[in-house]
């Protein structure tokens, strides 16, 4: 029996998420049925993250135990044979037995996007947040400035939530802009439920003026909620990369 | 009763193309039953070109001629309202009577894109051909310049096209090569049925030395459709731009 870590990206728009649930189609249930025409039985995979409805990722890491012996890369071309079009299995590596696609992770980056233009774009539905009003973005850089670091992020979470530890430590934050797509992008040695889509909701209330400088400081410290902007909507978010330590060393390696 | 030129952009990968048709929903029909929820009746459409089945739109123009006084603001914001996320308006002029989206169009960009990976992209799906081979750049960019010029492209022309006159002149063709995804572009005075997507085929073919320059020589002599590539299949297609005469002074004027 062996440990393998699959690397896919998918687009979220047609899934209840990753997780499997009973009212809806995941991504975790398409690719477990998948495998499960490969392997001839169907395995617990376990992701790197929970992404809820209609979040996509660009790189998104799961792992299952297996005594079949399939080469790395015959697994990932069957898969893409199996897979439809929205889910792409990348790379399969062979990892240790205790590595754990969610606990060995050291860090996670995610990108929001927003399309800033008055006129929706058909080619941008479903993968960006259309806002209309302008971005003052002297502002919103601020913000991100502000994120960064080791803080008490409970405020910037949903109640749902089941951690109990809400201390992260935001490594990046940063914002871009190309052809109206302003891209929001923050990396941290964690998430919480809804923290990214709380931060780019609290994002587009700070740079209209609505929250201020001291309103998140109190939200540090208090870790109340409802001194923040209201949860983003999930289409513009983006699971972009999953850090695992000394990733070479570990299963960089073996990939055939 | 004057006539409006309506400028929309649309994701092709739900419909039957532009023109109404008995069996599938079209652009066309989608956006008469719209103006028709706005103008209490059902205008005749005339788009600037017939799309196929799963091809895109940058930029599309249609004419109509209404005597609901309305301003094309006012209409192009109502339209945004009703039609699906997968169209969209985006300007509308009002335009002289002799105008027509057809043929007054003075020549038209489109695009054609190629995602070059072994492995398939789930944002890309719709959107691109993707193709697994390595493409000779040199062949291709030698290939765009064969096409350059007037020439009689009924070799590129499918056998159901409808018109006489199949002398065209392609002022532009050109690629461009980022992120793995290969765009050709044409620019003409005028297309073809099909003509693109036989040119995009033909590229592949040429660029993989399958067919050569006396082939194309050839192709344009006889118009023999037998001696160049297949018809590229349609999602990676785009109507990019489309040109009138003296935009500025015919109807950029009047948008209000």
């Amino acid at each position: 029996m062996g440990r393998k870590l699959l690397e896919i990206a998918y687009l979220g728009t047609s899934y209840c998420g990753w997780q499997v649930q009973p009212n809806g189609v995941t991504i975790q249930e398409i690719l477990q049925n998948s495998l499960y025409k490969i392997l001839k039985y169907k395995p617990n995979v376990t992701g790197c993250s929970r992404t809820d409805s209609d979040v996509h990722a660009k790189q998104f890491f799961c792992h299952f135990d297996t005594d079949v012996n399939i080469p790395n890369n015959g697994l990932v071309l069957g898969l893409n044979t199996i897979l439809p079009n929205d889910i792409s299995a990348i790379n399969c590596y062979n990892v240790p037995d205790d590595f754990h696609a969610r606990y060995s992770a050291t860090g996670k980056l995610y990108k929001y996007s927003i399309f800033l233009s008055e006129i929706k774009n058909p080619f941008l539905f479903g993968r960006t947040l259309l806002i209309k009003s302008p971005i003052n973005l002297t502002l919103a850089n601020e913000y991100c400035d502000l994120l960064k670091g080791k803080h008490n992020f409970e405020a910037f979470s949903s109640i749902n939530r089941t951690v109990v530890d809400t201390v992260r430590t935001v490594s990046e934050c940063y914002i871009d802009i190309n052809d109206n797509i302003l891209d929001f992008y923050v990396k941290a040695d964690g998430f919480l439920y809804n923290m990214v889509r709380i931060m780019v909701g609290t994002l587009l209330e700070y740079s209209s003026g609505k929250i201020s400088r001291e309103d998140i400081a109190k939200a540090f410290s208090t870790g109340d909620r409802t001194l923040l902007g209201a949860t983003a909507p999930p289409q513009g978010l983006y699971l972009e990369k999953v850090f695992y330590d000394n990733n070479d060393d570990i299963f960089f390696k073996d990939r055939s």
